[in-house]
Order: structure tokens, then sequence, then C-alpha cells
């Protein structure tokens, strides 16, 4: 198979860099073009970024130059780590320039017609795709990622709500400084301490699962019926976002059963076509100090849901912790996965 | 008024080390003798020691010698901070020798007839030391401190109970390394992580607020009817435990309504009289990202409460967050508070 | 004694706040205005500070209007925590308008005839200020700070150039992040990491120490004679700057010798006057693992040198290490200080 | 070629953890047996190991049963991750009932006869390993890799000498936790701290390298002619020693010469044979903010010496910082290494 020429949007920032070191070495999409902050435009990436994350840039993409973010990129996919503002702004101009838009940007997450996307979760939800670009007269279309800090919680909500039904969930978050990007939390505010607030994250914890976890019926998203509770906060962690989550069912379950379908839970068939899909996406570890960011955060290279101590809630019915790499499995590689999963339902083409 | 001679039952411990530094310049106590591990008995103290707090061992006490924990001392009072297992067994020796033993250790803490106290929240529980005294022949006796990391949620959920009733409780902690004493957490364990499990820490968590939040009824106590879950955490923070709360209340209330009874809350008129009680018991923060371990735990020299972000919680009533410093009010200040309050009830003398 | 009216430049920054809170109860100085930055001009202090360090802004001073750095404050004496930019041009205006400036910004530290000035190392360098006044026909005048990592280093230096006599330094630090200020050292650049490189700090610390050091000889500086060479590092720690040195010595001392000179070391008669003077500004420790920034910054409430582990040293004659607070000593407090020396001086006048 | 039997010796601390890790997939070497404490013993591997490093313990190696650490293992060859004192006592035994010995314990490093050992540095020392089994009429025998500070700063130090002669360095580290193994140092101790003091590591730091640096002749070490003055920090950082080095030179050098020999710098042309040598065995970066221990410790998978900042030291002639991985290169790594040198060297045999 030919590559798919593909560009990276914002690829200068943390996630930015993220994208850039996954798809160096992609078996189906090939970077051909890098967009940047003004400061960077017309350099070399290998220059103009401060890469951040270990590693050094990859050679090939090192060498590209570094592009403003318009709608003239030699790439039918693009790959938007864009902040929020522009993403708002400049998504929609590509959409309608006729590029397919899989963004990490919280700016379309939660608009009727664009699929909040993870391939384990609601493969099915691209059916909103040919809604989007009907209504909008597109040629492309946008598909999102969730938050990072929803990736973390969202997938044993899943296996529940298939197998008990789910009413409701009580969530607070410990996540890693990693989120906020880059210069992101100053030192001075997080060493030996924890900051009981992140701008806008107990909405979207309280609003993406319901999306997620929503049906999609005549091509319209129809959000699932739960009642969500969220306190997200900021930990001194690299990586790695832990959720500590109270679940209430529609039919009771033990311990034990939960336990059991979680570990018997297997991802739609769709999944296995996928390059980058985890051998395992849902680990589930027994011992009593299990999950932890610094030991779970790195396993199927940064893209397992591990989960652990799920055990009687006595005020609601289960309690559990999950935690999830809030770079790769919550940003870049989620939306990778994305990417690859259009690729197989043949939506997107080189 | 003449001083009380007090000794400090496991001096050399990092909590032992907080009630020898707390006692120095004590208006009501003088600290005459200090216990230890067999390894540093016949030492002087400031020699024994291994100081891991800052500052140094205060002159007076640096010379005493380290005795052996045995009940031959010479001081009617005694402040333990010993290890479980040793409180377990010596505290009661202590007891029956006609020692009042004011304890931070959990070993006796849900025994029926020994307080549970904190002063702000239940200073009337001290009616169960003369059924304590009956029942098992003692001429002293025992009064408990709870665990650190109930302290820092209970003072909300009192002032909750009496203004709107107190059905339930969902308790996620964010716990400091100093709560598990020195050398305590290995720093290869918690560096750049989260453990998700302290060792016997949600048990007490859902159940030690039943007692404290009790009635004594005819010199018996009378648990709360509250359903409490937790999950207890430890960070990457050297003191001050965070704890997110969400709670049920038996009658509404608005969020606005709950900040105001916590803003015109007033500790019980005792309170007053005892000389380490702080101006401002609880201290409610309106900034969204308050309170935070690092700038809110030494509040009122570490005594305070600290509470902020109440508001309505989509799957129970409210949710908020609260701290205290875990080894100052959560641990050595709360026993020395303790000692005061028996102090002015009569039941202490030197 | 009235107090003597005072501003403060640049208020709203970390060193800023450090100055306020100082301030604030000070027996001679009487803050009476402060200045900020364009965005909290016109705003209650206490409203547009973002205050980042421990406790709350003090009442008296949250209530002023900060106003734009321009002079034509009612005060006499500013106090300058303006970054180095903003200090370049607007001290020597200042100075100018008959305003004494004392600074902690780097800007004219090395300028000829403005004294570098620590109470406890050079009191005797004030007499720059009637040259300096003289020769740029100001009324006011600019005394500055050395940098908090100069400080650190330079008391030990000073005692041992008294003594034996000081050729050469190989210097490695280990600072504090709060050096940086707020937002200053983004967390993902230091969390689990050593950053090998703060701007400027190598020549700081390679530089200042000779001025420091050096003799005012007919109203004129000699720089002392000195080979010096510094790495400067940053760590993950809050506060409190750690060096590592190594002394080539004029005539030879043994490590006893040292810290003989060390521990009876006297600080000039002129300390015993000024109100914030500690009781021991050099504090020798002999355990083999001190000093520690976190046990031993905030020693005689921040303004002591620690120094320990005086030893042979292979190669020049000895090493040591020594600490101090980069916040307190090496900045906001050392200014005060200054401050107050100048007033014993009779240089400043309410 | 048939794989080698291997055991290794201590394989339930951090470093033996480590080696089961490296030595799990390795091309030449085969583990069938791992020895542990007393508290191990007779279990699975995978269950009495308190597994501290990312990732579980490798499949076929965690069904092993630990063994009492006595010389009855069926393997020619042991890897020692032995406790010092456990080293001393048992690597003799096992050298003399004929096993070699590749340890990583600081027990024999600075014996006469016992070869310390880095293969880029010094290959040829194996030539001491007959003269050891003469002496001693071993049939085995003892090879040591040197402590993991000392790792961190001597190849720079090894290229420095065979280009410009060597007389004398100054070092200060910044070491990481995971050096001091598992529980190691305690958290309280660490946090938001500087330790300046590793227990015996200064002397370390000024003695191994005079070995590694030596040479053989007849059969015996010379050591180097260094001058060598170390202070040794821990500083709150998972993996990577970091040094700050500055160095007396036989011959004058600029930084621009520095530079390039550690540019064109090429290992012994055996490393190529061995299949763990990394292919960029020294990285120079020329950014002024480089080496660090988060972004370079894992370079070429942490055995790479990464080395910056080379630069005109105003007291001796050059400074410049190093670092490597401490667990890795600079313990089991380099060790299996070692043994692959002595494969191919023809004095190992399975």
């Amino acid at each position: 198979m030919k590559k798919i020429p593909v560009a990276v949007l914002g690829a200068t920032g943390a996630v930015g860099q993220r994208f850039v070191q996954l798809l160096a070495d992609h078996p189906w999409f090939d970077v051909v073009a890098v967009t940047g902050s003004e400061r960077t435009v017309g350099r070399a990436y290998g220059e103009g970024v401060n890469w951040v994350i270990p590693g050094d840039p990859p050679p090939g993409i090192a060498e590209l130059t570094v592009q403003a973010t318009e709608p003239n990129l030699d790439a039918p996919v693009v790959f938007s780590a864009l902040p929020t503002q522009d993403a708002r702004e400049l998504e929609p101009v590509f959409a309608g320039a006729g590029y397919a838009v899989i963004t990490n940007a919280s700016a379309h997450r939660m608009v009727d017609d664009v699929p909040l996307l993870i391939p384990e979760i609601n493969p099915d939800h691209t059916a909103l795709i040919c809604r989007q670009q009907e209504a909008r007269g597109w040629s492309g279309f946008i598909v999102a990622s969730p938050n990072c800090s929803t990736t973390s919680i969202v997938l044993p909500m899943k296996v529940f709500q298939d197998t008990f039904g789910l009413h409701a969930a009580v969530i607070t978050t410990m996540q890693a400084i990693s989120g906020a990007g880059y210069p992101g939390v100053p030192s001075m505010a997080i060493l030996d301490n924890v900051i009981p607030h992140i701008g806008g994250e107990d909405e979207k914890l309280e609003n993406e699962p319901r999306k997620l976890l929503g049906r999609v019926v005549d091509h319209e998203i129809v959000l699932a019926d739960l009642q969500l509770s969220a306190q997200a906060n900021r930990v001194p962690v690299m990586d790695g976002h832990l959720a500590s989550v109270s679940v209430k069912l529609d039919d009771p379950a033990t311990p034990q059963q939960a336990v059991e379908v979680l570990e018997t839970w297997e991802p739609p068939a769709i999944c296995a076509e996928l390059p980058s899909s985890p051998q395992r996406p849902l680990i589930y570890r027994h011992e009593e100090d299990r999950p932890q960011p610094r030991l779970d955060r790195d396993s199927e290279a940064g893209l397992a849901w591990t989960v652990g101590k799920v055990r009687r809630c006595n005020v609601l019915d289960l309690r559990y912790l999950a935690i999830t790499h809030n770079t790769l499995r919550g940003a870049a590689s989620g939306s990778v996965l994305n990417a690859e999963l259009l690729v197989v339902q043949g939506l997107l083409k080189g």
C-alpha cells in the first residue's frame, strides 16, 4: 500500500511533538508537512521546535520546513494538535477545503455531528460524518478524540454499561502535568503540591463520556443517560492520568462479576485491523496497590487502560481505579488510532 | 499554674518528634521523660534521635535520657506516638498503672469505651472515660485521636450533619508522605507517581467518622448512621492531606447555603479555653483552585481545616475539598489539643 | 522613631511578594505604595496579585492600589523587585529623582560606583554612594544585592579570605526553582530532572564575589584577585540554593582550622544594630549529610548561611558545602538588611 | 551458538531486577537460575520478587524457583547483584568453585588482581584474570564493574587522558535515587531536597577512575597518576547520574579541541563484536542546557555517555557535564557488556 500523505497542525507544541514521534515510522501514513506558530514558520522543524520529550526530532521530519496553518498543504489528512482557539477557527476551514481533520483539540468534541471517537468504544460513530458533510456542505470532515481525562475513565464504564447498565459515576482524577502542555504548569505551583483545579476539565469529564457511550441512531447522536460528577486534580506526575471512580449500575453486580467482565472483555473486531492497536487494550491488575502512573502508563506502548481495585462502594455500587497515558492513549496515539479506523472503514484515502 | 509533667512515648519517630517540638514551650505541659526504641534507650534524646523535620531537637528535651517504654515514668500524662502493635500492648498497661494516655495510635480508636476525640467536633465524648475506667478497673485511661485522613474530612461533615443531616459520603484522598512516618514511603515508589493504596486507610476513613459524628448516650457511644466509601491515595507531597468528598444530605441544600454554614460555623465554646486552639479552625477559600496542600497546610499553625470548591454533585448532593496538616492537626497537635481539653474538663491533673 | 515610608517596585512578582511579606510588620519601614505591571495598575494589591507563596497578602498592604512604576511615589525609599530590563531603565530614573533605590535586580550590580552589598560582608562599600551621586548628579542612589547564588557561596569565602587568603574557587550549585520566579521553570522541564543551565548565572557566580570581596579605596572599588569557575544547576527543590565549593587558599589550612574560623567568626559590629539581623548568621553543621535545602534553608528566619562538610580537596585545598534561602537571604531579606544598614549609617532618612 | 547458561545472584533486589530484565532475551546468555534472600527462597521468582521497575517480571524467568546463594547452581557464569557484605563473602566462594563471577558489587573492585572493567575504556584489563586465578588457586574468577557514579564521569576522562594527558579533576555529582536501590532513600528525606552525602561514594569517585584509567603491565595494575576530588549528592531524580567536572590537563587544550576529540572518539574495535554495544557510546550535545537526566539517560537504551557544556575552567583547564543511566550503563547493562567482552576474548564458555 502506498502511504497516505499527512500533515501535523500545531506540530511544535507538546502534543504535536508526540504526533510527529508516532507518525515518523507509521506503516500507513507519511508526514509530508508540519505547521507551527508564527515564530517557527519558515524554519526547519528540527530547528524551530523546542523539543521537550525524550529523544530527538525524527530525522526525516526534522528537515521539513514549518508552514503556516493554512489549507494549502499537500496532504489530504491533517492531524490537529492546535490550541483550542485556533482549532475552533481553523479546523472547519480545513474540513471545508476537503481535508480529513483528525483532531485532538476540544473545540468541536461536543458538536452534534462531529464523531467523538475511540475505536475500542464506538467505532460506529463515524456514521455521523456523512451527516456532518451534508449539513455543512463540506467535502472534508472533522473527527475528534476525547479529553485525556475522559479517555482514562471511559473504557471500564463502557464495559459495565454493556453488561450491567450504567446509571451514574462519581469521579476524582489525579492528572499528570504533561496534560497541560508546555510550558504548562509552573514548577513552583505543583512541586510538593496538588492543584485541585484544571480549567474546564470537570465539565469535560461530566459531558464527554455521555457522547462516547451514546448511540448513533439514523445518523444522529443520542447521548447516554448518565449522571456524572467529577473533580479533576493536578498532581506532580509527568505522565499518566489516574482516576478513582464509583459507579451506580442498573443491575447489581458483585466485584467478582465486574472483574470477570473486565478480564474477558474483547474490543470490537475491527480493532484487530488497526496497526497501532494494542494487544491487550484493557489490563486488569490484581495487586492491591495498582494501577500506578509510573508503573502502568507505558503498558502496551502507552495504549492500554489499566484497571484495578474493583470493590464494593458503600454508597453507590462499585468503585475502582483506572489509568491511561494521557499524551499517548489520551491524545496523539488515540488520534492516530482514529485515523487508522477511518482507513479501514474506507473513509480516509491517500 | 504549675505545669503538668508529661512524657512522650515513641518520641524518636516522626510523630514523636512533632510531639516533642510542640510540647517544648507548652504553657501547661512540661516534657520530663521520653521513651524510644531499644537502639536509643540510655542515650541523650538529642543524640539518639534521627531528627527528620526542620529545625533541631529543642535544647531542654534533647538532654533527656531516652527511657524504655515502661510504666515507671515520673509523669502522670503520656502522649503516645507508639507504633500500632506496641500501642496495642502497652497503652492498656499504662492506663492500668494510672497514667492518662493521650494517643495518636490506631490501636484503640474504635474500641467502644475509648473516646475518639477532636475538641471542635465531640468534646462531650470524654464522658466515655468513666465507663472505661469502671469496666476495666483502670485508674488511668486512654483517649485517642483519629487517623490523619479521617481528621481531614470530618469537620465539614460535622457542620453539614448538624445543619442538613448527613446520609452518605464518597471520599477520595490525596495524602502526604509524612503520614507514613520515617523511613516510610521509599522515594523510588512515589517520585513521579501516585500510590493508590495505604494499608487499612480506606477502612479507617469508612469507620472512624461514624464514631466521631456519633452520640454518647448514657456513657455509651452510638455510631452515626452514615454510609461511607473511601479510596486513599499517596501523592508526592510532604505534608497535608487533601480530600475530595461528595455528600448525600438528609435535607437538600444549595452550594450557597452550604458555604454559608461553613463560613458562620463556630466551634464549641470550650475550645476558646484551650491555649493551642486556632483562631479560625475552619477556613473557607473562594478561589477556584484552593485548597492546596502547600499553600494551606500551615494555616493557623497547621491546626485549621481549609475547605473549598463546594458545588453541586450531579450524583449525590454536594461535593467539596478539604485539607488539614496531617502531622499537626491530624496527629501531634490534635492530641495536644485533646490533652488541653481534658485539663479544662478537669480530667487531667498534674 | 517614626517609620520611614517605603514603596515596593514590582510588588506583584514572586520576589516582590516576599518584600511585601517581610515589610508588613517592619519596625522601621512602612509600605505606603506598591507598583506593578500594567495588568494590575489601578486594582487593589490584594486583588491584582497572584499570590504564590504560603499565607495571604498582608491586610494593610492588600488594600493599597497598585500604581505604575513611575517616580511619583510618596516614599523616599523604594525596594526594587523589577525585572532586569525594567530595572535597567527605571532605577536610574528613580535615583535621579531623589529616591534611595534598594534593589534586588541584576541590572546595576557590577557597575563600578554602585555598592554591591551584604552587611555581614562589606558594610563599608556604601562609601561608593557619594561617588555615585557626584558622578551622575543624582540626589538619590542605587544600592544592589548580589544574585541569590552568589550570596549562598560568599560568606565562607569571606571568612577564608580574611584568615587564610583566598586564591581560587571551583563552584557547582544546585539551585531552587523559586530562584526563577513565577511562572519561571515549567514543571515538565524540572520534575524528575536537573537542568544544568541558568541563563547568566555562571557569569554572576564568577564575577559578583570579586566585587563583594573587593576593597573600597578612595571611594573606588578594587575587585578581589580571585579566579572563579562556576556551573549553576537547577534542581527540583522549592527554596534554598546549595553550593559545592573547592577553594585554593594563599596560606595552607587544615579542615580543622577552617571549621574553627567558621565557628568563631563574628559579623561586623554594626550588624548588631540591624533589627532583621540573624542571631547566628553562620551556622556550621557537623553531620556528614548536612547542609540540606529542606532542613537548613529556614534557619534564622531564612537569613543564615549554613555550612558543612569542610574537608581536604585533593586538587585545590579545601572543599565544603554552603546553603542559603534564595528568596530570603538571597533576595528580599538581604535587601531589607541593606536598607537597615543604610539607616544606621545615616544614609536613609524618612 | 548455543546460549551460555547463567545465574543472577541477588535477583530480587533493584539491580537484580534489571539483570533479569536485560538477560531475558539475550542472544548469548540464558538465565537458568536466580538466587535471593531467605524470605524468597523456594518461591517462584515472579511471586517472591517485589518488582519495582516498570513492566513485569519476564515470563520465563518468573517461573524459576528462587534458590539460596550457594555455589551449586547449574550455570558456569553468575551475574552478581549481591549486597556488599554478601558479595565480600560469597563471590570468592563462587570463584573458587569455578564460576565466572561478573559482579556489580563494590566488594572487590579495588582489589589489585580483580579487573575493574568497562569495555569502552580498558578491555585489556582482563589480563589480570590469569594472575588472579594463579595467586588464589581459583578455577573461576571475579570481574567487577565500577560504581555507577564512577561510570558517569570516566569516559570523557579517558578521552582527554588519551589525547591531552589528564592530571586532576574536581567532581560534583547529582545522583538519582535508584542508585540507592529499594527501599533506599526515604521519600521524606529527598522530596523537595538534596542530600549532599552518599556513604562511601566520594571515596569511590576519587579512587576507581585511577584503576580504570590505569595500565596493566605484566599482569599487574598500575594506577593512573591522577588527583581526584569528589562531592556526591543525591537529588530527587529517578534515574541518571549527572556530574559536573573540572579537569587539569597535561597539555593545554581549547574547548573546541576538546569537543572535537569527544565527537571523533571511537571505542576499541572489540566493542563492535558485543551484541549490547551501543551504536554511539559517546554523544556530545551542543545545547547550552544539556545533558539532562530525564532527556538523556535513555539514549542508546541507557548505554550512552552524554556529554555537554565543555568550556574553559577559570581555575583548572576545562569543565564539562556528563551523564549516564545509573542502573543500566552504570550497573546491570555494564556488567552484561563485560560478560559479552569476556565471551569474545574467549574467557567465558558455556
